[in-house]
């Protein structure tokens, strides 16, 4: 089976091509086994590329448990840039879909790099929607405890749930602390992802990622979104910013308050490979 | 660059064959973007094949941080059975040249499968080559303090320094509470690695192996070959034993006091890839 290794501000995926070769009938099961770091290829994904009736291809992505989610925004960055390059597709904007429907990524160049902009569906505000307890209504700029320590939150759902604290000004000590703490918050019944930001500029932010059931994460694609829309209710952001993570950058942009969130970052090849085993 | 990813008992190595394509100037460097898990291949070493004059072929090993060992009891055995199958040597018993110098692995059939036998060279028995501070004198069932427990040890040099406790019975916790304690114990002024056994017969352990610098670690070739050594010298074990180890089985043996030790083990081939980043 061929392979190629890409990632995505250092989120990883083994990418397979099915248009030409045939793919196995258990992709969960190979996924645990190629996934493993050590005794595999290794990576955060197995990424299967297929014909489609209704778009130009199809994704399936699995997780090294085997698991299969609807999407993931830095996997179909490195899915569009590989259909463009090996010639599955001949356009810059595609139609992919995936398990969460059309997905339709874009391939700019910025310079001499091709980034792709994916357009993230729009964010949901209202509290039943995060999922979080209380009170009808947004939530932003509302006060939680974790620990000894108060933290204002707003909360963005990307199709899974986004706790974004500005300015809590936590060392790595601090960070590994509160983030599962709040991970875990009662308020959240289906637990969350949480975002420490600092603003650097309105249209720049730095931002550590607690992921849900996973921890410090190198980039997350609906965490930046969700960020630069918290940035955008709090008046702390324009609806243009780029987001540092400790992977790389994405740009965000959030054109207006009834629209999708657009994320644009860069994909890359690492290498190109052949599974010998069984 | 062409290469192939494989792996001893899950220590993993990036095999880049020298015969025919040429090599970086920089390995170290090389190493270092290699062996990252997520931006590179992926492994605990970067392994070069070299022709040599002095013997079959000559192997260099880069660690993750570009540092270079003089040996590696898992990467040889990869090397060995990588050598013979890509038709690099027509023979069974191979002579490589190291840092450590001249290493002769043999290749045995185990049924129909390929095990490596290595030479590991003599074990070191007096107390200022382990290194170890006290009396002159092989350290045998000496007992050392950690934390609130004594424990009796036995050290032994493969080279690198090795501190082996029989019997303590830990759990997850508790090795992970003693190994560094004794790795950084004061009598071993250059830090020790650290293997926890549990007899099993006298011809079968379980060890875990608290690895100086690195922690939990799946196999360690040394490690077995220390445990080995010292079951002998405490009358737990016969001159042959089968060492079990979180990723696998070494079978050890060392047929006499005054002769090497000898170490037995698979390899395994995971996939063939061809590195695209510059």
């Amino acid at each position: 089976m061929e392979f190629t290794k890409m990632h995505g501000l250092g989120n990883d995926f083994v990418i397979v091509n099915g248009f030409g070769q045939s793919l196995p009938d258990d992709p969960g099961a190979l996924a645990r086994r190629v996934c493993d770091r050590r005794l595999g290829v290794g990576a955060d994904g197995l990424v299967l590329l297929l014909p489609s009736a209704a778009a130009d291809l199809r994704m399936r992505v699995f997780n090294p448990d085997g698991s299969e989610p609807e999407m993931c925004g830095n996997a179909i960055r490195c899915v569009a840039l590989y259909a463009r390059r090996r010639g599955l597709v001949a356009k810059t904007q595609l139609e992919v879909e995936t398990l969460a429907g059309l997905i339709r990524p874009e391939i700019l160049l910025d310079g001499d790099r091709e980034t792709v902009r994916v357009d993230m569906g729009r964010p949901r505000l209202e509290r039943a929607e995060i999922p979080m307890r209380g009170p009808a209504g947004p939530v932003v700029g509302e006060v939680l405890d974790a620990g000894e320590r108060s933290f204002m939150v707003t909360a963005v759902s990307m199709g899974n749930p986004h706790c974004v604290v500005f300015g809590a000004d936590l060392d790595d000590a601090g960070f590994r602390k509160y983030g599962p703490l709040l991970e875990v918050h009662p308020a959240f019944p289906a637990r969350t992802n949480v975002e420490f930001v600092e603003v650097l500029s309105p249209g720049e932010v730095a931002v550590r990622v607690w992921e849900r059931g996973v921890g410090p994460t190198p980039a997350c694609g609906t965490g930046a979104c969700a960020v630069a829309v918290a940035g955008v209710l709090t008046g702390r952001t324009a609806r243009r910013v780029h987001v540092r993570l400790p992977g790389g950058v994405l740009l965000i942009e959030w054109p207006d308050d009834a629209g999708p969130v657009y994320m644009s970052g860069p994909a890359e090849e690492v290498f190109d490979g052949k599974w010998v085993r069984a």
